[in-house]
């Protein structure tokens, strides 16, 4: 078995406050760090100039697992660098396939190295020590940036249609918003993609009418961070792009209005999707 | 305004080494810990000495939720603790909707206390600084001991029919599994109940087959923690409990085998749900 674990770490939004102790840790155990450009530059600059750096391009999924899996395989060990949670639309899933495919099996999961010794798997050759690392995911770091719109049931949606149709992307719109889920939208809209959000947006007024709430965050706890909330009617899809994050609230979701009594997030408004406590326990 | 800021903190799962700096900050900064007695037992023994403590009891949050207001408003500075992400089936979305009953409206949002010497808010007397420090989710937690379930689209619902009736939740779990989205199950069976998750299991087998793929984690990062994954076919709801997650497969989702060629998570077994890459890349 493959000693060196490879780690697959979730760096969260990118606030070195925000990175739990064990992403570091598994980072300052390894020698080398693998990961799209973009997110290895949110790391602290000491850590990079000591490590082995394999920067990767932004489409370079497959080739970015196969050289943590390579390097992991000569006995180094390996950090694969995610931004939110490794699991959550990023690199995690990619790692467990492509080391599928080269017929490697998982070796036992960590604290259960005891395990490993017994007759059971005394007979792996071709182990490999895969750890996820969770993270902050983007949709816990925007929602908490605009109040708290994930307090119900939610669905979370990426408008990308490079890996899936259209179609499916369309219909999980429409279950998500008939079953009246907060609905979170990643990759919302690029340069050259726009129709898709408008496509969802006018499904959504739909169903939650014009009076419905909607929020979106651009760079959630990085630089040039933007928070805006408003009503469904006055969203303007353009102001979207894919460092963005949407929500849109359920038919329960209140806008708190701020001090004025608009919508302005830098003078208090804030977006609540109650649970339901003081429906059930107060009459209001 | 009331100067001193109201921290709602998410603990993660509860390791030590998952919760960010930013968490252990606003404990440190606090005067006052606030929380269900249950997540203020994973909190570090010096911190709890050190702070003022109100425990409560597990249906309390009402009262929860107005002791921290309370507090604030006396010029305490105040952490209210929650488990996992304090946004996502938690305490943030109900100290909102408390403070706006109260009449107060949020300050400024942090990092735009400069804004707070403008005349448009120069006029607010019940001002109150709410900050959310997000958490890892449980969801995310449990998610990177199965492996990488989270990788497509999901939705994440609450059987608890505590404040939800049941017919919305039936309802969602028929639109999340008609969308093909991973569901996760939070609150999935108490003592008591017991017939939603076989209600919900009937409809997933109904639209998934027998071969579907679901994972359990229950106690995620604590001490004694349970992982198991199987087929849709094989799963047994008695495993189930109110400290359980539960992550139901869509229709590509894998079970990768265990050094046995079984589904045994110890020796290795995993679930993983493709993003599409090598369908996409590869000719396979």
């Amino acid at each position: 078995m493959s000693s060196a674990p490879l780690y697959v770490v979730g760096l969260g939004p990118g606030s070195p406050d925000l990175l739990p102790p064990r992403a570091l840790h598994a980072l300052e155990a390894s020698q080398v760090l693998i990961g799209y450009q973009r997110y290895l530059d949110l790391l602290p600059p000491d850590l990079l100039c000591t490590r082995r750096l394999v920067r990767s391009g932004m489409t370079d999924e497959i080739s970015r697992c196969n050289q943590a899996l390579d390097a992991v395989l000569t006995g180094e060990t390996v950090s694969l660098v995610c931004s939110g949670d490794p699991g959550v639309y990023a690199m995690a899933g990619l790692v467990y396939e492509l080391a599928a495919e080269r017929g490697l099996v998982c070796g036992p999961a960590a604290g259960y190295n005891a395990l490993c010794d017994s007759a059971a798997v005394s007979g792996i050759e071709k182990a490999i020590d895969i750890r996820v690392v969770p993270g902050i995911p983007a949709l816990c770091a925007a929602a908490a940036l605009l109040g708290a719109p994930l307090m119900h049931d939610f669905a979370s949606l990426s408008l990308s249609d490079l890996l899936t149709p259209w179609e499916l992307i369309e219909k999980r719109a429409e279950c998500a918003l008939a079953g009246d889920f907060v609905l979170v939208i990643y990759n919302p809209r690029s340069g050259k993609r726009t129709r898709q959000l408008e496509r969802v947006l006018e499904m959504a007024l739909a169903e939650r009418g014009q009076q419905g709430v909607i929020g979106l965050v651009r760079n959630a706890e990085r630089m040039e961070q933007v928070v805006e909330l408003c009503r469904l009617a006055d969203f303007d899809p353009a102001r979207a792009d894919m460092l963005s994050i949407i929500f849109i609230g359920n038919s329960q979701t209140r806008l708190l209005p701020d001090v004025n009594g608009g919508s302005n997030w830098r003078l208090g408004a804030r977006m609540v999707t109650p649970r339901g406590y003081l429906k059930k326990y107060q009459a209001s």
